[in-house]
């Protein structure tokens, strides 16, 4: 299987104020990030806490934090850190992950941080690999 | 234009246990609530306050609240109630309202509410009908 271990984009996201509260981009259907819609759901990261390491073989993965802040790491194939970012609330973007990749997070916030996950692809055990914390090293914050 | 003024579905979503911070369904390609997939946006709504009215004559709604909690109120074409329901983090639902529907809602958490919609059209003016708050009666809050 061709494990795709190209880039991962990070693209800043539009908040537009509205009176009553503000309207948050996430994804459209032509953006160039955008392949297909599978599955979407939220994962929440606790204050402190660190989820990590996990790898999707197939699905490419479009991530962004409307509440809270969050740090993630990415590790390829040869174990080397080719991506540690902070987005959240006032960081807001779109990280795009595709297939291949270790994959680390962090919450960063006082509070829970949310992390919505647009994929294409249903989420399925089989297609995911896990490992320990302890497999890869979380880095620090980045400056 | 064919306007489908059927029905609106409220379907409980799953929140998984997870250390660290749960996972929250939000919606898959193989639901029977999907149609496509053309944008996902969230809005905010602070506490206390109502947006309304507004109407969608193509694209589909799929909402939820993962944070917060909001009342959702919909009119048909008859300018009667249809629906009046809460959705929130601790009543965890997936709204999913056609096209030719009339709706509002308020902000009912002491914060920002946070809602999602996955949406089968792109966000488009033309394709937006809007009312002031006068226009029909935003109701009190369900019991």
């Amino acid at each position: 299987m061709y494990i795709n271990n190209s880039h991962i984009s990070v693209t800043n996201l539009s908040r537009i104020s509205v009176e009553g509260g503000d309207v948050l981009h996430v994804l459209k259907s032509t953006d160039s990030q955008y392949k297909d819609f599978k599955e979407a759901y939220f994962s929440i990261i606790k204050s402190g806490y660190t989820k990590a390491w996990k790898r999707h073989l197939l699905m490419t993965m479009n991530l962004v934090v409307p509440v809270g802040k969050v740090q993630f790491s990415f590790y390829n194939d040869d174990k080397e850190l080719i991506q540690n970012t902070i987005i959240g609330e006032s960081l807001y973007s779109l990280i795009t992950v595709p297939p291949g990749i270790w994959f680390g997070f962090r919450g960063l916030s006082g509070s829970d941080s949310y992390i919505l996950n647009i994929a294409d692809s249903l989420h399925d055990q089989n297609e995911v690999e896990r490992q320990p914390l302890s497999f890869l090293k979380f880095p620090p914050k980045p400056k």
